[in-house]
């Protein structure tokens, strides 16, 4: 029987390492022309294991897991780190900043525009090939494009919650939301706009059974007014997402998500597709449409969530064992 | 076998008559207090026929439907007519004008407030009681209301797409749409920011199914801007409200519905419970839940509809046979 050990955290400091780069390329943007552009990337993990891209929603970034380098929480610190599903002592994770998220482009941006930015940025990095992208939300779009237009460079894709384009009705809410950012930068008002945007938006990253299950309470009147109970939590995810995002990101990205068209037939990729049962934003149908139409090998496969769209980031559980299945190959 | 006779224009019109009404009433409101409001009203049918009260969503009014002498379109004529399922040779048809929709009310009006108001009008013209209450929507919440209050004058209750109370995610879009009008209100553009609100609301009046159906073109760049299929549709909605209401009677009557609540214990009335089973405004396990605890005999039929909550407009034959049903005792 071994003795419990300390934590190796100077250990794994010396296997492990991070980095961030950026790089000034001119990329021909599918519908805003050639522009010069700034691509910005981290990767952490062992120098020379294979190298795995993470992507997430629209407002996901680089920095996607904490490191002893970067110690600050990341957006899928769930899943990347020692002993998890993505790991850092067997992989290298590579994720990149959105085109477009720095609010300095005045046209719109694709997916395919994205794909091909992260193709410069493994150019720049040395990295040949992919052992997979793992993307969730515009991510999965984003790897959909990856894979059709790079496939000779993947070796695996698992895409969740994301299909080869929008629904109609997920189309015409995000417009909605466009034009409420708009309508506050018409009025002086740009970050009450982008705010007002996040909550429309939150609302279809979630679900009406959760909205069910905690905000039960009648809708009261203080000072005046009709408050129902969700408005603290709507608003509190409005002022935190305007105090980190520009009114020009959100709609370029935005506006991305809605010109995402692939051609599944441009996907030979070992793919693994996940659909969220109860998301709003990208039905389970739409996903499970798709899996029937890609050219290479596809598992998909279905969980149920009562936080929808969001469930890649709120089911750590779920979507780690899919993630765990995917990458062993076994069952989902 | 009869010769084809023509209309017999003037002998319905000897038959039928219709007339509007309005009274300044003093009403102890809920939320606001005591207020001085008008009160207006518009019936149509065989004088000393049985009365019965139709009212529909927050945007209809008292004209119902057309007739000889208001032969402008109204909200309901699909069901409103002679042959048609409320038939004004065989009944008296009343309806009103919302409490709140002149735009002058500064404080929140609650269901039950639509329903007393509904009981001064009827003592103003001398109707001791309904025959019945036919209520879509937010009518549909102010019929139960009325039960619930004044049972005691109600034969007949057929509340469609309504429950005892609103749903926390239908509550928290409301809001949403509350906060574009303010937004448009303190950025100087009020129609804007109403018509915004209208075209959110018009997405929970609808599907996503009926989007994908309609809306299926991939969304377009249009002068630079990523422009959905059913960005015209939209606007031309929001602009068509816009153009005929204010943002004071919108906010007014928006936060009504979220203020409503019945004490279902207190219905005693006969009432027949419709559902669409793709509402997504009020769910119909909300009715179906309600239908549970009412006091009186209930009936309850769930019906199916790509357009959702708006059925009760869209699907003219669907609708009139429920009608048809419930005025019969009939099966739904």
């Amino acid at each position: 029987m071994e003795a419990p050990s300390a934590p190796r955290v100077d250990d794994r400091a010396a296997r492990s390492s991070a980095r961030r780069t950026a790089l000034v390329a001119d990329l021909d943007l599918r519908h805003a022309g050639r522009r010069t552009v700034t691509l910005r990337a981290e990767v952490q993990g062992r120098p020379g294991a294979p190298v795995v891209v993470v992507a997430g929603g629209i407002s996901a970034d680089r920095h996607a897991a904490a490191s002893p380098v970067y110690p600050e929480k990341g957006w899928w610190d769930a899943q990347i780190g020692p002993g998890r599903p993505l790991d850092p002592d067997t992989h290298q994770i590579l994720a990149m900043d959105w085109l477009g998220a720095d609010g300095r482009l005045d046209g719109p941006v694709d997916s395919a525009d994205q794909a091909d930015a992260l193709a410069l940025v493994c150019d720049h990095l040395g990295v040949a090939r992919l052992a997979a992208f793992v993307g969730s939300s515009y991510g999965a779009m984003t790897g959909l494009q990856f894979a059709a237009r790079h496939g000779d460079r993947l070796d695996r894709l698992v895409a969740i919650s994301g299909a080869d384009r929008p629904h109609p009705y997920a189309s015409a809410l995000r417009a909605v939301q466009r034009q409420i950012v708009a309508l506050g930068q018409r009025g002086g008002q740009p970050d009450a706009g982008l705010a007002l945007a996040r909550q429309l938006a939150m609302l279809t990253y979630r679900t009406p059974e959760e909205f069910a299950a905690r905000f039960a309470d009648p809708v009261a009147v203080v000072d005046g007014r009709a408050r129902a109970a969700s408005a603290d939590y709507l608003e509190h995810c409005g002022a935190r997402y305007a105090g980190r995002t520009t009114p020009e990101a959100f709609r370029c990205l935005s506006e991305s998500i809605d010109l995402h068209r692939v051609d599944a037939a441009a996907v030979r990729t070992p793919t693994f597709l996940v659909a969220v049962v109860e998301d709003q934003l990208v039905p389970a149908t739409l996903v499970a449409d798709l899996a029937r139409r890609l050219a290479g090998p596809v598992r998909y496969t279905a969980i149920s969530s009562l936080t929808g769209h969001d469930a890649f980031l709120t089911e750590p559980d779920r979507i780690g064992a899919v993630l765990r299945a995917a990458f062993t190959g076994g069952p989902a």
